[in-house]
């Protein structure tokens, strides 16, 4: 009996989309008011869906107290009022598009979640804008 | 020309998890806030998933009116303002996680929607936790 | 310069409504599902709106990390998992409509939060149906 | 690194369902109120899903505002504020049912999408109804 | 002891926005899109606001499943899945704007709700576009 | 017959919370997380409330249109993708708090609509945080 189990969290960040490699020219060109060099900001709603079998003991997939507890100390508490680009060893050197945030995020729960269950991270960068890693 | 269509309805209830098989120190310790004997309850979300070929003289997967008759009929009436453990024949003896209710829920329609759909239900326990039935 | 803040959380509960006085039958007539003596339950959502001064040190009217606390040590503490009609003083001999359970919340915060502040509370029993205290 | 994105937009059109085939007496069997020869409206809230390979230069699976152009381009612009059955050649001969507009938008955006990336159609009809085109 | 207590229901029109005094060309500069003769529709959120004492005898402002009844006998039945310019009487020689729909409802239900009770009435054309009659 | 009207609109921007005659402890203590130096950010959702007599000749209190224009003008094209304390002259001096932004917005819309119309301001820092100004 393989179900999936979702846990919906948020954080607010500043970031800035840039290329290092590119002229200030192309980088505008690209990336528009998101390469504003003084920085934006969201509020991201991260949902995090973990699938496996349901464990008869408990008739959980998994307990969801501990699900929110590893997406806090792996996310929340990494990333939330914090500068991506600034403040995190991350997005250091990574463009923090809400690509590669929902990549990064999923590398950081993988470590911390059972191998058994199957992992998929959704990022809403806006209301109107999100990402799902990785895709079906 | 294959589609999904999904119907989403609400109902309310109560609930308390529990393992009679465990001590109270276990079922306090595995389940917490949610063990309260005297109950706790929820709004509960759930969207209904049917997927099949269009019919071409309807332009129609299937009739929502008819698919809304059949949650109404099959889970609405059956669970809406109910205790689960107390007053449903489904949660006497299964202790109603979100998984289990997606479970009970997915055999409850199943026997009621035409078996050339697919079928999957989606249960919301509070705007921030919810599961999915049959993993994809 | 007079602002109102608003601060939403959030508890789930059982409840029954019921007037002792009254007999099963009336009782039934007027609360329906309602009075289900198994009880059934609710997603609350509630939202506290303080209004008063903005402090021209802070800029705020009050520190919504304070308000959060407040209402988390006064309402969420005490009502979140819980069965309203038998876990709680204050419903013990008070029937736990929303119009009731609004007032008993201001009541329990008005102690707590500033008397220069203006105070008023909006509670959704479902996405559907809410209430306010005090009216307008 | 394959990733989806979403795009939600929306728009709002008038239409009427109707098989020409059939009497009135069977058109107003089967569809009911949404039969009205004076047609009813929608809001509908249309989510465009993207998937393919993240672009290592820009971190983007394709640029969002670019993807907002072609939606505004291919749908907004050809369905808001119109009558489906009168004011489009979409729907001129075709019953404007969900299943319908969503696979007529899928076809509409196809075109326009680069070929690498998969591409999928959510449309609200509703906040209770919706459906999904191509299904998984 | 006075609250407010609210209901939100929802209905599927179609309408076209026109003055019958002013010119094609006046009616298109003025109303743009909203002019289309041929109709659109909307999806609109309908919240009643009844404010009043609550009865002692069942914690009630006024019975919810009452108010819901109510207002689907005076505005549901009356406008869903209809053509407000050419289905109804109340705006045959009306422009169906936000504001004034909002009126209309509120005149039909200040009918048939108790007198000590007042009454307002919040009407969503669009997620983004709403009003409140009558004003504070 | 007064109604009001309301429109919805929204902007992202990075901001910091600081009171320059403070020490750095006080700042920390007082404001936290929303004291980062390097800045965090927020999706801000704006309300626009519009209170005044229907105009006869269109039904309308105010074009909506003219609404979105306005706040677009005045507060989207000022703020959005914005360092609210590095890139506005609003902001160089005033401590970007909630209450603080929505005094300047309340301000900047006043000049820009007509002095027989009342104007209030409902601003979301987040879906859980919010104010109005000014207070009823």
């Amino acid at each position: 009996m393989r179900i999936s189990v979702f846990r919906k969290e948020h954080f607010n960040a500043a970031h800035r989309l840039y290329n290092p490699n590119w002229s200030d020219e192309k980088n505008e060109q690209v990336f528009g008011k998101c390469n504003n060099p003084n920085y934006h900001g969201h509020n991201y709603d991260l949902i995090v869906k973990v699938t496996g079998e349901v464990d008869p003991e408990t008739g959980y997939v998994m307990d969801m107290k501990e699900l929110k507890d590893v997406i806090k100390a792996e996310v929340i508490d990494r990333f939330d009022h914090k500068n991506l680009n600034l403040d995190t060893e991350e997005f250091k050197n990574l463009n923090p598009t809400a690509e590669h945030i929902s990549h990064v995020i999923w590398n950081l729960l993988r470590k911390k979640i059972d191998e058994n269950f199957a992992l998929k991270v959704i990022l809403y960068e806006t209301e109107r804008n999100y990402v799902e890693y990785p895709a079906d």
